[in-house]
């Protein structure tokens, strides 16, 4: 056993992104004591940092100390209580995980279903809502990382809150890569995660819970199953004047990239990483049909920042990538689910999504396809 | 806004101890994918370090990719079905805590209690268990954070065995700085953190199952409640001979700073790191008791490397932490729950476990307490 020292990648998968190297160098820095004074001024930056964004004034806005997939469990362990029904929107991987979730918290999930590669249908969702009056929660993916398509996230919620359900939105690739306005669009609950187009390391995930998701939080009849994603704990460490009291041992380190990269995209501006994702996205989609590659997604609904092509015939999946990592340091992204070896996911995610990377993708890919 | 550069302290608290510059550095490494061949590797050095440092062979034992208290809920949200009854011995804090989970995940729970600062009292174990012949279930802590109590795990564990209980043990505290023996004490399930005795970062917790457990996992009737933390799934990825095939993003930063703790104390020998931690205690309970400043627990229950200490009458507790704080950077701990405000609680933990950090504390905790 020795020092490991990773190989430098360049990351084009679906997640982890690149990390850039501000964020590496903060998570080197001293660890101090998490309920520290410097420590806590810290946190609260971060929260305001996330406020923006996210683009929401919720106050309960904060990092849950563990990857995204904890972030989903943060908002269905709170949020559905034993004999809820919840409409699900299933379009892809994450959403199948969304329902795992409803059904393991007691909840009664019912199913609204697209093809993998589309986005969620506002209207098959309105008629499952016309279909259950009493269904108090929609839950749907923003960006359904298994397959690159961007769903409506402000139609759905629209949609949702006609029939008087509160929200739960998967942001965790949409989060810095396309426009999201938690506010203005009325998104009731939301999480993301760290490793995607926040250019941070994996491990942490931001989330933010509206006036009417604490409401109904409130009102909970049981105990939130999970101690450790119990919010109305959680808060007295992360709360708006909360104590700073004591619940579990923050992941400091994690926290000080976390900051970094959040400062990152304030000194871009929001608007402005979600048009670079989106430049970038054109000029890799140029090249890749210039040779040939056709898209899994329609263009209207194609995230610019995960961009899932269909594996050209007689092409061997593995042995390109393979190919890719080994030769170039380039990890790009296989099929998931129903999808394995039949598509890739590229991803242009933060800091990972800059003119170099899209070049080298293409170059790489164009000579490996050859020969 | 700005870059945020954390003030350089000695952490001498009851965690996150210092962290070593070596798994500082190790952090800072570039991110690769967490299914990148290179990662995989060094996820196998991972596990086997994380073998020696329990003192086991069981397969089943990993890093949970998440705080200490995610360890905890992941034996109890595995192990704990609706309506099992589970003898819980509480003697501070975390006692408390498991008992917490034992109830949100439909358990039933026992108590056995004992004073704040005393050892697990391994008769009044041993009543409660013939008293509940019914109990699948005993959970205990090694070394209780809250108190500085050491508890004798290995007669804890024969006595669950006798009456055909499986064992949670919590370890956060004392892996790595007492003697820990899972195999030979025949522990059925334990968790830690990586923040204490590892001299590692906070954020991530090292279990181990064994065939017991495993068993008891394996026989469940009801799915566990968190997706997440569910073990069945997570093995695809962490498991021995696994496809290492997806579940979660993992921390893989965080993990590179686990690696490289471990591999220190391969370096050291575990036996070594013990002897360490008690050599230092020693020195510090030296000077600790010619200040006149008694302990909360007795000598034969003391944890070496965490030392509760009454606070002498007449001094202010927030005051003296502030001032060690602000005059010399140095963080001991405040006393938690029923013992707020009456005791420190001073780390002697994996990195923190130092001869100059116990001169440092000794002479400015003099100084504080004469000015």
């Amino acid at each position: 056993m020795q020092s490991f020292y990773p190989p430098v990648r360049t990351l084009m998968g679906p997640g982890p992104s690149d990390v850039h190297p501000r964020v590496l160098s903060a998570m080197a820095r001293p660890t101090i004591g998490h309920l520290d004074p410097a420590f806590v001024s810290m946190m609260d930056e971060t929260k305001k940092a996330l406020q923006y964004v996210f683009k929401t004034e919720n106050e309960l806005t904060m990092p849950v100390s563990a990857p995204g997939s904890a972030g989903m469990e943060t908002c269905f362990a709170n949020l559905v209580e034993p004999g809820d029904k919840v409409i699900v929107c299933i379009n892809g991987v994450f959403g199948m995980r969304m329902k795992e979730n409803v059904t393991r918290f007691g909840g009664n999930a019912v199913v609204v279903e697209d093809n993998w590669g589309d986005p969620v249908s506002a209207t098959r969702l309105e008629d499952a809502l016309k279909d259950n009056p009493d269904a108090s929660i929609v839950a749907f993916v923003h960006a359904e990382t298994s397959t690159g398509a961007l769903s409506d996230a402000k139609t759905l919620c629209k949609v949702a809150r006609k029939y008087n359900c509160i929200t739960i939105v998967d942001a965790v690739t949409s989060l810095g890569g396309v426009e999201l306005l938690v506010d203005e669009w009325e998104i009731d609950a939301i999480y993301s995660g760290s490793q995607k187009c926040l250019s941070a390391m994996p491990g942490i995930s931001p989330i933010s819970f509206g006036e009417r998701a604490v409401a109904k939080l409130s009102k909970r009849k049981t105990p939130v199953t999970s101690w450790f994603l119990d919010l109305t704990l959680v808060m007295g460490y992360w709360g708006e004047g909360a104590k700073r009291s004591y619940h579990h041992t923050a992941p400091v380190n994690t926290l000080y990239g976390l900051h970094e990269s959040l400062l990152m995209i304030r000194e871009e501006g929001i608007e402005n990483s979600w048009l670079r994702h989106q430049q970038n996205h054109q000029k890799l989609r140029d090249g890749l049909e210039s040779m040939g590659i056709k898209f899994l997604v329609k263009a209207e609904s194609r995230l610019p920042q995960l961009n899932t092509v269909i594996i050209p015939d007689g092409i061997d999946d593995a042995d390109v990538r393979n190919r890719l990592l080994n030769e170039y340091n380039l990890e790009i992204g296989a099929g998931l689910g129903a999808y394995a070896g039949k598509v890739w996911r590229i991803g242009l995610m933060g800091y990972a999504s800059r003119n170099e990377n899209v070049t080298l993708c293409l170059s790489a890919l164009n000579y490996v396809l050859r020969k």
